[in-house]
């Protein structure tokens, strides 16, 4: 009985989560308007700083999804705690939208770079910040803390977006290059959890 | 068998809420534009308070579907008045966007926060309609009836409410401050249910 | 095995259904769009007409997910034909918000009147035909069978939908008052499946 | 433990495909603005092209989810790199309410209609490399593989788009010809996956 309610518990967590992400990604798209009464290829001229916020901002979402889908896998228990953390990061990821229409309608200019930065820099840290509040549940979790580590890839992400907010006043192509790099570091699907859980089985 | 097909109904009407509620927590943030040919840091103040109002709605939601999330987890059964009760819950829920973007496009002037004190009295209304819904159902709810007690903070909420809307006229930032205190009073997790389960599984 | 599979199949399409019907039912909202520098309440009065159609078709959808609910309950089987029927209904519920905002913002004119209803008589006849496909399934379903019976609430609303549609031309308050007694007599939840339901539990 | 845990894994991946893929068929009616003070049939004429283009979305949105809903009933297992070729595909598919205002607010011009093809091309390009993603990951999936077997249906569908792109600017309407007649030819539902799954269950 308590485990049924327990996974339940988290199935809610898991739906909201995936609701309001299927929803942010998404909705950016409504922000590439299609142009009236201009029907030619050059037409779409002005979208194409836009597309290119949209494509960067759904891998992104797509990172975090999937990272968060690995995580909540080892997550047994869910407390109040976790709920409201998990409500954090989904309010910095909800305000990707916004800040990928203003850097597409700008064409990439300094100000909304740095923005754009500082969001994705509040996500990471809300990330953090829900990853602690797992690890600090009674009981604790020591799949997920043995699959982390050191976590240096989440560390360096950190760095690196704080570095990009101040570099795009410098020259923002810079500060661009450090969110595609990064977005590629963490393309790469993480293996560390699922070694982690291959680890369990077997010792298990 | 009934038990499987009692879950599963509980299980939609979850679903479906949780879908709402994500929907309405991110559309909100469609009433933020960018603002196009604009690209400084001051270019964002018109959307200041639109920030502020979004954030506070954010909250507001979020502690809808943490308490919805408590309160349905002791429901076993799902009755034709449950999911109208629930439904008349999410319809003011589903307004929060509307009263939110007016707030914010007005930069807090009374009659939108007398409004947004309005949809928050007639959404506590529905909560608390709901509860008594579940309830009132064949067997009743002991596990929630427990839990909830006198319901205090609900009762106390809807006083609040009441009293921001008639503040709103005298000195908004009083109603203001009103709604931001009752979401602080939320945002501490509802112990209450999660004890009363305890208790439950101790005694059972 | 092969029931696990069923009900998981039944599952998606329980979820797709749920998300269209959630997303059908908020975005609707976007519609009325919050006046601005316009902070009187004075200044809501061209939202009244939008806000009257929102509520009116909130109801129906609320209607048609609840019935939707209640007929894939005794559903066991998913073939390519329910999963199409079902995308038949989807598709003209989908149309709602857009007949729901002609409506609201012409002020109940009475050809939004009418295509309002025309739109409600599609869905009708989709939900209708989701039915026949759904009883016309190898194996049948005694139960939904024995709950629907002749159906006469539905082939009644069928009628109405028509002669409102009609109606609208002569006077659209008569058409737009058959709307809402329609909405009424099925807001009445349904028990005809809940006893059918019932009488199997016994008899099995 | 094993056997819960990637059913739970599958269970994610398919709620945020249904997630994403249900907005994407209810954003693109949010395209079709009801006309404002225009209450006559003939003020919808301009609503026609884009109520067609929605129509025929509607139809190709609807397949895609058909399929994927298909294809994942026979899989068993989600790694990364299948995490990944899902995002791929809803990112062409979530491209598909622009392409489709684009399409019908240009009333069908050819740069448009061939754009419309090309999303369809990608889309179509990244179902396949799912499909090889599916079937590469350690183990196969002989169900899998058996029930698309030369995929005839999968590569001509490449062939017209390819062609229709290129028709475009010679007729657009042959082009647009293509578009519907592709569409009915998935329209009839796959037996070959329920045909190959039949199979293993007689053999099992």
């Amino acid at each position: 009985m308590r485990r049924i309610r327990e996974s339940m518990s988290k199935g809610r967590l898991e739906a909201f989560s995936d609701g309001v992400l299927a929803i942010v990604i998404t909705i950016m798209v409504l922000e590439m308007k299609a142009p009236h009464q201009a029907a030619e290829l050059a037409d779409l001229r002005p979208v194409a700083p836009l597309f290119l916020s949209y494509l960067l901002s759904f891998v992104y979402v797509g990172i975090y999804w999937n990272n968060h889908h690995h995580m909540f896998q080892v997550v047994d228990r869910i407390s109040g705690g976790i709920l409201w953390a998990n409500l954090h990061l989904l309010f910095w990821l909800s305000l990707i939208p916004f800040v990928t229409a203003w850097l597409g309608q700008n064409r990439f200019a300094p100000t909304p770079v740095a923005l754009y930065g500082a969001v994705l820099l509040m996500a990471a840290v809300a990330y953090y910040a829900l990853e602690r509040t797992i690890l600090r549940a009674p009981g604790g979790n020591p799949v997920l803390a043995s699959a982390i580590g050191r976590d240096l890839k989440g560390k360096l992400s950190l760095v690196c977006y704080a570095a990009a907010i101040g570099l795009s006043f410098v020259n923002r192509w810079i500060a661009c290059a450090i969110y595609v790099l990064v977005a590629l570091v963490w393309l790469v699907p993480d293996r560390r959890i699922e070694r982690a859980m291959a680890g369990r089985e077997k010792g298990g």
